[in-house]
């Protein structure tokens, strides 16, 4: 190549940007709650701040974790046992510990090449639009995780967000009190719904007959259900189902999204999976029906190059027989600080939903409070940091989510603090 | 909600795909490779094959970062040193160690915020065209990494491949003996140009006049430069610039991607970042510039959730006096398999490109053999496996790739085999 390079270009516009990320507000909500706690924090410098507003465990790895993982750092560092790249899809010891555990021990059905490991749910649940066309239509709940709605709009599926936050393009199923925050299916016909049972923020969760509904309507419309199933292991009862496979049919209709970070305390060390059936099917330009295994397993091969090595042992360690009591209790630790909160708050007169096989609970703001003015009294007068409702979507005006995610000793003292302040 | 829903809905067609995978051939390079060579040991069971193929790091994990995974594992076990989700872009004491020792370190001044630590190049790659219009004008070299082509095709910016491989959208630019595997600007006006130095697949590297004279295209035209730099720990020349930024003005036109994979053998770890200078600007369908840091933030803090802290902590360790020391000798003991191989495959008559400043030889076939005959003898013949040229696109015809990857004792051996089956 020479080295002066002088080739004359006619005057032309600059590279062109994805149009569509201008139609997101600039303000997320965990950043803008972060504003408002650094700023309290700043203005009251011996507050003492509980924090139940991100849902992010705070129970230290299991102990067969712990050792897994560092057996793992041990392999990695001797030539004879070390491992380059892996499978994209994970290594066979966590699949197969997946099937059977997850699944077939649940009498369902599933193969190892319809399970993809990843590095968390949230990148799965933002990835998994790009293998639907882009006219494909979108159904989601309002409240919401917002990164359903996000990946969609930058994905370019909607216009601008109009006054009340929604996206026009979208199709919003309202979850409220009359219907216990589980919406119907939408009475217009859609492509994909976005389903999260447990269901993050309210904390509710689908019955077998709300989940064998969805799966009629999703087989009756040729619709594909994106079940999001990532805080399943909170699911006590044992008449709930834990996965949407469990519901007949779902294997021609439903893709389910797990993740290790809840149920093995993962947040940090980033692990979870989708399970894509060879039976679900989505149709191409040509009108020939692909499945949505192969389509993902193209996506997955592509753009990731599969979980760490050390992160898979440790993740199939949550499935033996000591991975899984020390997680149980973990969970149960958590569930027994939703129990404590349920009472407190509902002593203290809050109307509260979730929180029995979920670790939010979605609370209704008492005389009418918006769910920011909630957010800035419970900061102000208890120094409890919750999330605001509304961040979740519209829909979630008037409620407020806490998390059941901390100490004993945290959770005890902010339910004094409510019942002080708040009575 | 009802449990025997019946809405009726007029007959209507199912989900729609994602129209553009089916563009992509069905064949992937390294399955197709894995296929032969799996079919060469059924039917050869005594046969000693050698794996010079896919570029996979052998030796393993430096002690120093071992021992700072171990660290991280036993923090991650206890309570009070437990970490949860972690801050989306990286960690302060990971993305300090970059800006220092990566860029401050070489005069070159990149900012905290600038730095997006990731789990993967291959991610980062195939994710960074999402910021861009669907309407871009992509431009590549062939041969090419085919993560850059494959992840625009599915985002499709190209109609389906024509019979030589090409995808009509793209523009090619070609690297061939004539320009050193180093191609000249676009003469046709692109919007973003990936280059990839030290190059996969042909192991040649950019000198800083050729940099020089793409920063210059880039800002004449208002193009943006996605420069992969993942194979930059193996440029031993110090008046070769291992970034971009080393070149003036490379801030207002170009990201850097880097990778720990090959340069501290975390391909099965799994860490990375892409640098995205706050010069660095596209144009919104208003007209309006947009800085492309704020979009990739945007992005990468909606569908990513941090890379994993131990996995943090151990590429933290690789920039500790002794990590560096542990992993430059990983790389000289991985260049003297690149010049044993030159020498050897020299002396046995081979055409050789590349290798000097990258693990990668780049062959010339011999008696104009296609680069998928030359693959089927060496493996028959010798026993070796490589990567055939055209796999990385049509200008890869008629050459190999080989990789300095292995143990000593098996290039000595693949020089020997080559020498007696190929003179």
């Amino acid at each position: 190549m020479p080295i002066e390079h002088s080739i004359a270009y006619p005057p032309r516009d600059m590279a062109r940007i994805n149009e569509h990320y201008a139609k997101l507000p600039a303000g997320y909500l965990f950043p803008e709650i972060g504003r408002r706690v650094r700023a309290y924090a700043a203005a009251h410098p011996d507050a003492r701040i509980i924090r139940l507003g991100i849902g992010d465990v705070t129970e230290p790895l299991a102990p067969a974790i712990v050792e897994a993982m560092h057996a793992a750092v041990d392999e990695m560092g001797k030539r004879e046992t070390f491992h380059g790249y892996g499978p994209e899809q994970g290594y066979d010891f966590l699949v197969e510990a997946i099937r059977a555990n997850d699944y077939a021990a649940r009498g369902v059905d599933i193969a190892a090449d319809e399970i993809f490991v990843s590095d968390g749910s949230k990148c799965d649940s933002g990835n998994v639009q790009e293998i639907f066309s882009s006219s494909a239509r979108i159904a989601v709940t309002d409240p919401v995780y917002p990164v359903y709605v996000d990946s969609n709009v930058m994905a370019g599926r909607t216009a601008a967000a109009g006054p009340d936050g929604r996206y026009p393009g979208l199709t919003y199923l309202v979850g409220n009190e009359a219907n216990g925050f589980q919406p119907d299916p939408p009475s217009e016909p859609v492509d994909i719904v976005y389903l999260c049972s447990p269901n993050n923020p309210t904390g509710t969760v689908a019955t077998r007959a709300q989940l064998e509904c969805w799966v009629k309507w999703a087989r009756a419309n040729d619709s594909i259900i994106l079940f999001d199933a990532a805080y399943e292991s909170y699911i006590s009862d044992p008449s709930l189902p834990r996965s949407i496979y469990e519901i007949e049919g779902a294997r021609e209709c439903a893709l389910e999204l797990r993740s290790f970070s809840k149920r093995a305390g993962f947040t940090g060390v980033r692990c979870a999976f989708m399970v894509v059936p060879k039976g679900v099917s989505g149709v191409g330009a040509d009108g020939k029906r692909v499945t949505l295994n192969a389509l993902w397993a193209r996506r997955h091969t592509t753009k990731f190059n599969g979980a760490s090595y050390i992160v898979q042992r440790g993740a199939a360690a949550a499935y033996s027989a000591e991975g899984l009591a020390q997680t149980s209790a973990q969970i149960a630790f958590y569930m027994e600080n939703a129990r404590l909160l349920r009472e407190g708050l509902g002593a203290a007169g809050f109307t509260i939903f979730g929180g029995v096989h979920a670790p939010y609970l979605w609370i209704r703001t008492q005389h009418g409070a918006s769910s920011w003015e909630f957010f800035d009294r419970l900061l102000g007068e208890a120094q409890i940091v919750g999330t605001p409702g509304a961040g979740f979507g519209p829909a979630g005006e008037g409620y407020f989510r806490l998390s059941a995610f901390n100490s004993r000793a945290n959770i005890e003292e902010a339910i004094e603090r409510i019942r002080r302040g708040f009575r």
